[in-house]
Parts: C-alpha cells; sequence; structure tokens
C-alpha cells in the first residue's frame, strides 16, 4: 500500500547523462541499446561515457578569465577511480596526478605523466617511494605528521636531492584523525620550523582537505576563508606563507548525495522512495577553481603578498557521473510481502550504494511504470548485500538489465573478488565502445596461487 | 586518564595460537619470529598456521560414536576462505566442498574434489553453471526460490541430466530476505509439489542457514528443533521428507566475537577496552556435527522414518582461527590527546575488524607493558579506514609488526586493491614456510587494462 500511495517517481532526466529511449523501448546512448552491451561484453559491465569526461574535463581546464592573474591546477585523485583508460584521457588534456600510494605512484609515472605533474600524498607513503619520488622531482610530496617530514627529509636526503614539500593541516571543520597536523595543536609551527631547517627539504606548500562536502560556492567559500586564516596565523607565528595552496578534494557529483538517515529508514520500512539530490546548484571543477583562485588572489592582494598557485585535488567531481554500471536480474523472488531482485552486482562491485543515491534505471523498459518496489541485492551470500532496500520498477524478470548511474567514483576501488569475479570497464565514444580493461577471468582469481605440491 | 584507571589488558592468552616470546622478546611460532616472516615476505602477510588447520579438521571428522547410525558429512563454504592452498589441505582430509558462485563451482572442480563432494548454492547461480553443476553430478544443488527450482529443472532438462535437489528454507528465527523460501509462506510446499513433478529433478533435501551465530550447544538444539519442527509440518502437507537435512553454516571460531555496540563506542569514547569473547563455551564443528547428528536421529526413530544424513557447511569455524595478520606500522602521529599509529593494513585487507573482536598482539615486542592506547588506522585516506578506535599496545614506532588474530575468515575474500597491492599468504608448517599466494604486483593491479591506444 504505500507504493500504491506515492506519486511517480522523482527519477531525474536520461538525458543529463545523454541517453534516450530507443524506439524498440530500451535504454541507448550514441545509437546503442545498453542491453546490447552486456550482450556483447558480460554482465555486470562497467561503461564510461567518453563524451561525459571530455565535458567535465573541459569544463575544469577551462581558462580562468578575470581571475588569471592567481595561476590554477588541477591533479586527478588516482583513488577514486585507477583505470589507466580513465587517467589517461584525462592526463591528454593537462590534468595531473593525485597519488597515495607507492601503487598509485608508479601507475602515474607508468602512464607517463610528468614528475612536475604528480602530488603525493597519503598517511603511508613507504620510504621507498619516498625516495623514488624525491629522485624523479614530483611536484610536491604533502607531509602528514611530523614524523612524515622527519620521513621525506631522510629520503630526500638518502637521493642526495630536495623534497618539495606540502604539509597537510587539518582545520576543526575538516576531516582530522589520522590526516594531517592539527591546525589546533603546535604541530604546524613546529613543522615549519623542522622542515626550513632541513637541507634536504624545500617548503613550498600548505595542503587541506575538507572531506565534508563541498557542494556550493557557499561552501568553497567558508572553506577558503578558514585557509586562509590559518594561513596567515601561521605567518604570524613563523614568519613563512606558502607559494603553493592545495586545496585537495571533496567537490561533488551533481546527481548523487549521501542519503539521509531518516531517508534510508523510511526506505527500508515504508518503500518510501529515495530521493535524488539538487543536481542544479552544485559547484562544478572549473567554478571551484575559479572562485578559489578569485579568493586567494583577493586576500593576497589584501595582505600584500603573491599569490600562492591554487591546487585542486578533484575526484569523484570529474569522474563520478562519467560511468554507469550494467547489471543483470538474475532471479526474482516473490514469496510475500517483499520482492527481491537478485542482481549479478552487488556490495562487491557496487559498495558506494550503501549510503549514496545513484539513480538506476530499467535499461531493459526504462518507459514502463514503476509498478512494484523491490528490494535490490547482490549475489553475496549474507543479507547485508544490499543494492537498494526498495526502488519501484517496471516488472523485472531474470534477464533484465538495470543501470546504476554515477559509478565513475570509488565503485572500482571498493570493488572486491568475493565469490564472483570482477566486471569488465569498456569506453564508449559514440556508437564505438573499446575495452579498457577486461574482466577478470575463474583462471585470473587463482593466478596467484601456488601449483599443487608435488612433494 | 580513562587509560591509566584501567588494569592490564584482557588478552586472550598465547598459546590458544601456539604462539611464544622468543628470547629476544619477540613473538614467535614453531621457532620462527613472526618479525623474521614480514622481513622475508613482506608486509602485510597473511599467516596460516599448518597444525591450527590440521587439528581443527581432526576434530570436526572424528568418527561420530554412539550417534553412528546418523550419517554426517561436512562441507567447507569456499566464500570464508577460497585460497587453494587452504582447500586442498582441507579437501585431503575427506571435507566436501560448499559453493555459492560459478567461480566456487569452477575451483572445486579444479581443485580435484569430486562432483559428489559439492554442494551449491547461493541466490545468483548461472544457468551455465547449473548445466555444469547437473552434468558433473554434484551431491546437491539447493533452490533459493521458487524460480531457481524452474531454471534448476529447466538446466537440467537442456543437459538430460536429473539434478539432485534441496530446497533452502528460512524460518523466522534465521537470516530471511534474500534467501529460501519462507516457512511461513506456500512457497515450500508448492516447491516440494513443483520439483516431484519435474522429470529433470530429484528432491532429496532440506537446506537451512540460521545466519546468526551458533556458538553454544544450546543454540544448536533449539535450532535443530526448530528445523525438525518445520520438517514434521511440511511431511504432513506433502507426504514428503528429505533425505538430506543440510544444516548450513553458522558455526563460529571461538576467540573471535561481535563486538557489542556500547562496548565500540566506549571504546571509542573513552579508550576503554575491547573485551574478547569467552572462546571455552563454543561450539566446534566436530561437537556440533555429533549433537545435530543426535538430535536428528533420535527424532527420526521418535516418528519411525529413517534419518537422513545431516550435513553442516561451516566456514569460520574451521579456519578462522587457524591465520594471522601481520602489519608494520608506518608512521604514529602523536599531536594531541590521541595517538595514531597508521598502519599498512586498514580497511582494504582488515575489514572484519570493524565489527569483530579479534585479539591483537605487538609482534616487536608482545611482552613489554601496553602503556599507550593508539588509534590503530590503515593506509587508505578515509577517516573510515579505522582497524580500532583505540587499542593499548607498548609504544610504537615506525617499523613495529602487529599481529592480528583469526583473520582466517572473510579477510580474504573482502580485501580490496584500493590503492595498495593485496598481499601474499603464506603456510607455515612448523618452522618451514611456503607462499600459498604470491603478493600481488603493480602490474597486476593494471594487467588487465588494455594498453595504450596505438591508433
Amino acid at each position: 500500500w504505500a507504493v500504491a500511495r506515492q506519486p511517480a517517481r522523482s527519477d531525474l532526466a536520461l538525458d543529463r547523462w545523454d541517453l534516450v529511449v530507443s524506439p524498440a523501448g530500451r535504454l541507448a546512448r550514441g545509437g546503442v541499446e545498453l542491453t546490447d552491451l552486456v550482450t556483447r561484453f558480460g554482465s555486470p559491465l562497467h561503461v564510461v561515457w567518453a563524451a561525459a569526461l571530455d565535458r567535465n574535463v573541459a569544463e575544469a581546464m577551462a581558462p580562468l578569465g578575470d581571475v588569471g592573474t592567481t595561476a590554477s591546477d588541477i591533479f586527478i585523485s588516482y583513488k577514486t577511480n585507477p583505470v589507466p583508460g580513465v587517467l589517461r584521457r584525462l592526463h591528454a588534456h593537462g590534468i595531473g596526478a593525485e597519488v597515495i600510494s607507492p601503487y598509485e605512484l608508479w601507475l602515474a609515472r607508468r602512464l607517463g605523466v610528468p614528475a612536475d605533474r604528480i602530488i603525493y600524498n597519503g598517511p603511508a607513503k613507504s620510504a621507498a617511494s619516498l625516495r623514488d619520488a624525491v629522485a624523479a622531482g614530483v611536484r610536491l610530496i604533502n607531509a602528514n605528521s611530523l614524523g612524515d617530514v622527519d620521513a621525506i627529509g631522510a629520503a630526500a636526503a638518502q637521493v642526495r636531492g630536495v623534497a618539495s614539500l606540502g604539509l597537510r593541516i587539518s582545520l576543526p571543520s575538516m576531516w582530522g584523525g589520522q590526516f594531517g597536523l592539527a591546525a589546533t595543536s603546535s604541530a604546524p609551527v613546529q613543522a615549519v620550523h623542522a622542515a626550513r631547517a632541513h637541507g634536504s627539504l624545500d617548503l613550498r606548500a600548505l595542503h587541506f582537505h575538507r572531506g565534508f562536502a563541498i557542494r556550493t560556492a557557499a561552501d568553497m567559500t567558508g572553506y577558503v576563508a578558514e585557509v586562509l586564516a590559518f594561513c596567515d596565523d601561521l605567518r604570524r607565528r613563523t614568519g613563512w606563507h606558502p607559494s603553493v595552496l592545495d586545496l585537495g578534494g571533496s567537490l561533488t557529483t551533481p546527481t548523487v548525495g549521501a542519503v539521509p538517515a531518516r531517508q534510508h529508514r523510511l526506505n527500508r520500512a515504508f518503500a518510501t522512495d529515495l530521493l535524488p539530490p539538487d543536481p542544479d546548484g552544485c559547484l562544478t571543477v572549473g567554478a571551484a577553481s575559479r572562485l578559489a583562485a578569485d579568493l586567494v588572489g583577493r586576500h593576497a592582494r589584501a595582505v600584500g603578498l603573491d599569490a600562492p598557485t591554487v591546487v585542486l585535488e578533484p575526484g569523484r567531481a570529474l569522474t563520478g557521473d562519467t560511468q554507469l554500471l550494467l547489471t543483470t536480474v538474475q532471479d526474482v523472488k516473490d514469496d510475500g510481502a517483499l520482492r527481491h531482485a537478485v542482481l549479478d552486482a552487488g556490495m562487491n562491485v557496487a559498495e558506494p550504494t550503501s549510503s549514496e543515491y545513484h539513480q538506476l534505471f530499467s535499461a531493459t523498459a526504462p518507459h514502463a511504470p514503476a509498478a512494484h518496489s523491490y528490494r535490490l541485492v547482490g549475489p553475496i551470500c549474507t543479507p547485508a548485500d544490499v543494492v537498494y532496500n526498495n526502488w519501484r520498477l517496471p516488472p523485472l524478470a531474470p534477464g533484465h538489465v538495470l543501470a546504476i548511474m554515477d559509478t565513475g567514483a570509488y565503485f572500482v576501488p571498493f570493488s572486491t573478488a568475493f565469490s564472483f569475479p570482477r566486471p569488465a570497464i569498456v569506453l564508449q565514444t559514440g556508437a564505438g565502445v573499446q575495452v579498457l580493461r577486461r574482466a577478470e577471468t575463474f583462471e585470473d582469481l587463482a593466478g596467484l596461487d601456488a601449483p599443487e605440491p608435488t612433494g
């Protein structure tokens, strides 16, 4: 009955993703029905839409215009979507690499990213990777702690190099915990003194990462004001100011939002629809970059300093809405009040749906009335494997294909090989489709294991 | 101050895991210091202890004794720890394979498990894998839904075979949701009639899986009583009774327990120690098997039927306490009230610690006083990457090695390749150590990706 009382679903419009309904009534894009992609490349299947990626990059890299006196720069967060075929396309447009592990550093170098287009962050940079980073001459290594300042200095000394250093600072309104020198402690001042006294360290930058979403211009304005106030305070206490101001990530995907806890409970208990976020007020990477450069530039003029270069490290804002995940209904179990549709993608490849709104469409019958509410579950043998507790859809049957939208951030890195191999990733450019990453095979899953001992 | 008030930690004793402190003051087993394993095989590192695996298997497969008139059988849950080197060792002792996906079915066959030692479960069995399973002649295929009964029948007909069928039933006290035919609905009766009318189906079994932990004899006795009451009821309604009673898994690891929510909150807010479960009252696989066979046998005699074969599908009870995870401190960040130790293993390879008690020791200094409380975090750039919010340990420094105990269930399958490759798995047999699964390399992580397009 909860379903019967509800109005039509408040889905976001198909054309936000260049999607249309084909003459045969299927979801299509670039003249290709999405169901055909599953037939050709298997299910589940990640599909990257090149036009969206190119559009996001072009917007992010647009000239700064009248704030052009303050330099700004964009580095893609590798951890968000570490797929070489996606990263190459971003780098081709001049976007740098923000890496947080020895593997990601290695990957950026392998993809041909020049060292001065790499920023190395994270709480767990190994000594060996720090030596590599200094020897290569990466743009910036951001220290996470006082111990990390020492470790970076020691690594630089070992390779007889000088590390271009930043200090990660955590303000009370940001993620803290394991991250950064607490602004409320003496650690930032200690770190400035330690770094400036170290012959192998060239202290250039401060690094901040809000963590909590920066969705609107007001969010960004408030964030930058706090950062600048801290910079002023640090300058008063140390006489030092950064030539690079790294503002981190936290920009969002317009069509994705955290599901409020109450909405989540209502959805589970009463099948009340989850509601999409308002995509229209969402700050783009380009707008965020221009706004930050403007604020930082004005502030620099006001205090009589050269403006630092403003760095952003977006992840989901660049790639989130450029990818979708196709999944096929395996079974429909309807033996009581609650209809379960078992999908071939669950917590193993779609972990973010447990806390985020991602628009979902039937690729098989996108325009049929959403007559039934389904609990969409994955293939893993745990009741925790729920994609959505209730989502209204046309009547489902085995073989029907669903499209989970905006899977370009954190779906791939959070994937597991729990009982099922991980899916292929294809890039669709108009009607053309190429495989970026092939699906894992059964042999792959046992491929690192020793053969049976013969002894 | 919360720490200062606390008594000595209530750690479980080292000898539960055959661990000792070496003359040099390191944690050791089989004459090998665990820190040496990290030096030899890298960090993080999974270490399987062969003696524990052999002990658990021997206990599980001990003769039934005076309940020997009721046959009983053990199948290892592949999803719990799908490492070929571990599974081979279990199969060598006569344990069968319980698989829940096409991959796991393939793996069991590849490991040489005879088809009649394989049970195929799960909500997402593909049509192709069902055909393979029927053609091979697997011991049992358990249907998850009415649709699944049809799908198994259709697959069997396609290969001109007969499927040995079970029906998964969910009683109100068990996991329900996507799993099984609800006992409170008409589905079980419908399924019995449909299966018996189908020429390609040989209905033999009922399958139950409690989901909620079976930790004590009382838990098992109550569970079996409910199952038998359902069997009686179904027999009255259909005239049919099973020749195989598959009671599923849900047996536990003695030294692992769910962390109560209140304890979790106190640990986070006040650094109050997490407390280990009481390992001594925990039902072993062998004891569970004997108890279930006894209960089922008595019931059969009481109602005048031949006793069905009792099947158990343990996972964590067989492998949970046979493996540990070594992890190395990368950095210690201490700039205020809370000390953070950054480890090279976090949510990417130790996901179960977010909800379960796993004993943790310093492998570097196991006997030093646990003077400080540390927030143990992983290497991933999210504040959600917490292994334990507070754990009291001797003073830590980069390079110190910790041992997370009882990682033989669900640690490996829930692992991701988020920014870091997955670790090696070694088998220690006394002083001897062999690699079961080598660590992923950087090349592996990008190994399924297409090379740069030349066009």
